[in-house]
C-alpha cells in the first residue's frame, strides 16, 4: 500500500521473527521519524555484528575472537561444561550467577522433525575437550522440551561410560509461579524431582 | 551479558517501539544465522527508506516524489479531502477501498499534553488548499481519542465557516466485535449514532 522505499522497508522487518505486518509499520514509521545518526546506527549495528561475530573454536558461543570471554578467562573452573543448545542460553545461564564453570553450545537439539541428528550438533567437538582428563561433570541445560530431552539423554547414554558425572537441570515449578496454572507435565516433574525441606 | 557487537546490535535493536530486550536478542540471533544477503538487505533499505523517503509538498503523505501517487492521480475525487493524522492512516483509510477523494496528513494532533498545538500541524497548508474553491468536503479522520477528537472540533470549527461540509467519521461498535466487551464510551457512541435499520 505505501510506496518504493517504505514499503520494501516495510516488507524487510516483517521478515523478522516475531515482527508481523503492524510492527513493521510501527517501526517504519518510527525511523522515518527517528534522528539520521539513530538509524544509521542501526544499520551499522546490524552490518558489523554479521560481519565481525564468528564462534568460538572451543565451546561455540559467539565471540569476536579466537575463543571466547568465558573460555579465556582463568578464573572459571575448567572441571565443569555445561552443555546448552545455542548461545543465548549462555546468557540466561550466567545471569543466574549460580555456575562458574564452561560452557558447550550444541547449536540446536536432535529433532528428527527438522531433519536434524547428533551428527548435526557439535558433539564430536565436546568430546575432544573430555580427551586431557581435566573434565569432571557435564550439565546438560537443554531445553525442557522434547528435543532438549532427546538429546540429554543421547548425551548421558554418549557420556556415562566415559566415568564422567552427568546431571541435567532440574525441572518443577517456576519460582514466583502459581500452582494452580501449572501445566500437569510441570507440576508431575515437581512431585517426581520433591525434595525434603530439611534438605 | 553480549560481547561486543551483538551487544550493540541487541541495544539498538531495543530501542525500536515494541522491541524489549528479549524481542532484541531472539532478532539479533536471528540475524546471525540469517544469510548475508537477506541481512544486507535489511540494512539496505533502512538506510534507503531514511535517504529517499520524503513528504508531498500538497498533502504531506510519504513519497519519493515532489508529490504522493495520491495526489498525482487524476482518477481521485478532488472535492474530497480526507483529514488524518498520519501517514499510515491514509493507508488504512486506502485498505476499505470506499474513498476516491484526496487526503491532507496533518502530521499529528493537538495534544496540550506534548505542547503541540494548531501551529505545529500541517493546518495552514491545509486551509491554503480550500482557497481555489475546488473542494467541498472535508472528512476528518483523525483518531477517536482525546487527542484526535479536540483536534476534530478545532478543525470543524476553523472550517465551518468557509462553507464547506465537515464531517468526522461514524464512532461505534467494531464490526465483528461483542457488545459485552465494548466498553462504555464505545457503547455510549454506538446508541447515540444509532441508525434506523430500513436506512
Amino acid at each position: 500500500m505505501f510506496e518504493g522505499p517504505i514499503q520494501d522497508l516495510i516488507g524487510e522487518l516483517s521478515r523478522l521473527p516475531g515482527i508481523g505486518p503492524k510492527s513493521a509499520q510501527r517501526i517504519a514509521f518510527y525511523l522515518l521519524d527517528a534522528d539520521p545518526a539513530e538509524v544509521k546506527s542501526l544499520a551499522d549495528a546490524i552490518v558489523t555484528a554479521k560481519r565481525s561475530v564468528r564462534f568460538c573454536q572451543v565451546c561455540f558461543n559467539v565471540t569476536e575472537d579466537e575463543t571466547c570471554r568465558i573460555c579465556r578467562d582463568a578464573r572459571r573452573d575448567r572441571h565443569q561444561i555445561c552443555v546448552v543448545e545455542e548461545s543465548k542460553d549462555v546468557v540466561a545461564v550466567e545471569r543466574t550467577r549460580e555456575y562458574r564453570g564452561l560452557y558447550h553450545v550444541l547449536g540446536g537439539a536432535i529433532s528428527p522433525i527438522d531433519n536434524r541428528g547428533p551428527g548435526d550438533l557439535h558433539i564430536r567437538e565436546l568430546i575432544q575437550r573430555l580427551d586431557d582428563g581435566t573434565v569432571t561433570e557435564i550439565i546438560v541445560a537443554t531445553n525442557p522440551n522434547t528435543e532438549g530431552e532427546v538429546t540429554a539423554t543421547y548425551l548421558a547414554r554418549l557420556l556415562g561410560p566415559l566415568g564422567l558425572t552427568v546431571s541435567r537441570l532440574a525441572s518443577g515449578l517456576p519460582v514466583g509461579g502459581d500452582l494452580e496454572y501449572a501445566d500437569e507435565i510441570t507440576l508431575g516433574r515437581a512431585f517426581a524431582g520433591r525434595r525434603s525441606v530439611g534438605e
